[in-house]
């Protein structure tokens, strides 16, 4: 991968260390062992390789708070780690002077109120945990992501998750009602509270979601539960190209508001290698069509949508927004169409290098920027494939782009920030932002300064100098 | 009233300043008139009584940025200004070297998006200005208010607004895209985006919103918009106890999830007096009961709501929920409904002293709450006639009280603060907030301490220091 490589430093770790973490964690509790401690140190994708000088499981919040205590007094920086699904690198340390702080231990579901519809979780359950506790309760948990499996609600909430839900009901922090967080110097922050109203004073949740571990380390939140779906549509939509999807959208907002929790687009190019590449794939259509729209439709009352889809695509069919369309008969079916969307991102590895880019821009503005952002690619790389797919709904393409046939993937790759910058350049034009769901990490830090003003670049920093004034909490990561 | 007036500081301009602010904006918006100022220094219900050297009306950006630079190198306190209807007096200054920032002259709608769903205007603007612009654009602006023809959205900005829409909608808050912010230095923090997600670094909007003009000016801001509802469906419904109310609701989220804009909760007591004495207002029932709800639903699609709502009120009357419930029928029969809700706080000024409590607890513990509240203060003062009402759906009551029939109206307003005091600690035993949506302003200030952590006290007055080292913006309020 053409990603720069943090360089290593080897610093030594303060001698009274790694006695005091065991004394406070117990000693089985620190990792040193390379076994034990390699998992926490790579990045799923191989992107980064990190080095630290132990990883520290706490099991409470009083563990994590004296933990961070003995980081201050000490000198240590501290990376926060939950599931390390991370994109961007935030959960990787590259000191060997540093810990990892792993949350993997705190998972416990401490309470749930399905009549005040909130659930109170730890920092280190896996959101599909979340997602089942909910269930347990006749409650829907709606973040959902492609590693929810494993990643962990409490990185879900320093990174403000996003996923497929967004457009009917937010990123991460849209879903927060209250945090413990556990500050620089080993305070604890306790705003758990359950409210969906309260005006006394600042809001400091806020502050802390998003802010990647560099602000506080989340211990524990209150979410948002909501009612399950009785009903739901799911129909697999092949549209002229991204103009008419957004007017197809258009349609289904108007007659069903935020009954429309799903709005994916895909193109051509995705959906054929998906279906090259992706085990037990198929088209749904005889033919093929230049684009793709994925939409899912959910009610709390059953048989008052099915009508109003068929309606809405008729309609769309009629003013030529629409070439072909199916609805989903059964689950299976159902599930077909979510795998032609899902595996698209891992596949595109078999189709050589793939160059990224995880951007957003007002809604309005996709067409023109998937239109832009692709001429100026392929002038750049003649023969790249562009495969702008994602969250239409949003405005968030993941605008990632395949190597030319035949070229070399390590050359193709070396090109990784001058497209970056190209494709950015775009974004930027349209208002748009050049991390909409995965942060920034180490990945994209050298890349904030140049899309954020003085202003707001020096805003953050005293923000950062307040809250952690000795920059102990994930430093080098964001700023 | 029985509210504590602060003392009134009168110390004198910077001799500097005002002709410096004439300079900025143009001698006649540097009002300084007692009929010209008079109307910046009174709460509307007569709360509090201010002072000022100046009301300054700047007319853009770049003018109010100017008169905050004047006022930092001239050691000069601001108290920022929308339509003046806030109900904690943060919009009041108590000190004749500080100035009323006027934003009113700055109403401008920037610029309209249907298709991204988003409207850019100025702090100016009134709500219902906004809400007509949006209108205009066949769009939902959902936040309502009864001020919304005098208040100013970036009043709603700055004290994070609720209304009767949060339940479908959210608070000013979530409904704010990107801001406009001048900063107490008088540099312009340019946060006007327009995206639907955006991970680039730490969230700064929150911060300023809701923060009372305490940490920064908000002059202009992007907000959500929504497709318009083409089917509105609202029913006054008796329930035998608040219990019963939230079953209700329960069944409603159920099975119409957010299509349920409105759940507003009232007593006997509180519909006898608007019968008594709000001007057209009548009782649809043949009978008197004890509990009532207004509860709204608004779809995109017509002719989806009405079976749902008289299959799930047919329910709630099994079930023993609910007593009886009309469905409006027609567009005068739902503003006859709303009425009821709306004149239900004026109108209890004629039952003689109203002590008030603008309370959220978790959802779930509102029937608890007013159960046990009730019981408090007519312990406290035998014979008073508690009224709580409000927005069930979000957990936020506002807890009036009337005096005791023949009881001395003054003698019953001394004890204010003691009531206050009694409810305000069942509230918290609830883990509630004392300010659901009003804020804090200088009204509750001193009761901040009481209801926060330490960490949380200190939190707070860390963010102010670094935001406004100077302590000039709206000093004394809030914190």
């Amino acid at each position: 991968m053409a990603v720069r490589q943090p360089s290593i430093r080897t610093t030594a770790p303060h001698p009274d260390l790694l006695p005091r973490l065991a004394a406070i964690v117990g000693a089985r509790h620190v990792l040193t062992e390379p076994g034990d401690v390699g998992p926490h140190l790579v990045e799923w994708r191989g992107l980064f390789h990190g080095a630290c000088a132990a990883v520290v499981r706490p099991g409470s919040t009083a563990e994590v708070a004296a933990v961070v205590a003995a980081c201050s007094e000490t000198g240590t920086a501290i990376v926060p780690q939950g599931g390390n699904t991370g994109l961007v690198g935030g959960q990787i340390p590259f000191d060997t002077a540093q810990i990892v702080l792993s949350l993997q231990r705190m998972d416990r579901v401490r309470t749930v109120d399905p009549a005040g519809n909130t659930i109170t979780v730890e920092a280190g359950l896996t959101l599909l945990g979340v997602q089942q506790a909910a269930d347990a309760a006749d409650r829907l948990f709606p973040l959902s992501l492609a590693s929810e499996g494993s990643c962990r609600i409490g990185g879900n909430i320093a990174t403000n998750a996003g996923g497929t839900a967004v457009l009917a009901y937010g990123n991460a922090r849209d879903l927060v009602l209250g945090l413990e967080v556990v500050l620089a110097d080993g305070r604890v922050w306790d705003g758990l509270r359950s409210l969906r109203k309260d005006n006394t004073g600042y809001d400091l949740k806020n502050l802390f979601i998003g802010s990647e571990g560099t602000l506080g380390i989340v211990t524990a939140a209150v979410l948002k539960l909501f009612p399950k779906p009785r009903e739901v549509e799911t129909a697999l939509v092949a549209v002229p190209d991204p103009m008419a999807a957004l007017a197809l959208m258009d349609r289904a907002l108007a007659r069903l508001g935020r009954s429309l929790t799903t709005f994916e687009l895909m193109p051509r190019f995705g959906i054929d290698v998906v279906l090259r590449h992706g085990e037990g794939t198929r088209d749904p259509f005889a033919n093929a069509h230049p684009w793709y729209v994925l939409m899912e439709l959910s009610s709390g009352t059953e048989g008052t949508l099915r009508d109003v889809v068929e309606v809405i695509l008729a309609e769309a069919i009629e003013a030529g927004d629409v070439i072909d369309a199916v609805i989903a008969e059964s689950l299976d079916q159902r599930l077909d169409f979510w795998r032609l969307r899902e595996v698209m991102s891992e596949v595109q590895s078999r189709e050589g290098g793939s160059i990224k880019h995880d951007v957003a821009v007002p809604v309005a503005a996709t067409p023109a920027f998937i239109a832009e952002a692709s001429a100026a690619v392929m002038a750049l790389v003649p023969g790249c494939r562009p495969l702008p797919f994602g969250h239409l709904g949003d405005g968030n393409i993941h605008f990632n782009v395949s190597q030319p046939l035949g070229m070399d993937k390590a050359a193709y790759l070396a090109r990784w920030e001058e497209m970056n910058a190209v494709v950015h350049d775009i974004t930027r034009r349209h208002g748009g932002s050049i991390s909409a769901e995965h942060g920034i990490g180490i990945l994209k830090r050298e890349l904030l300064p140049g899309v954020k003003s003085e202003v707001e670049m020096d805003l953050m920093r005293t923000l950062k100098r307040t809250l952690d004034p000795k920059g102990l909490l994930n430093p080098g990561k964001v700023l």
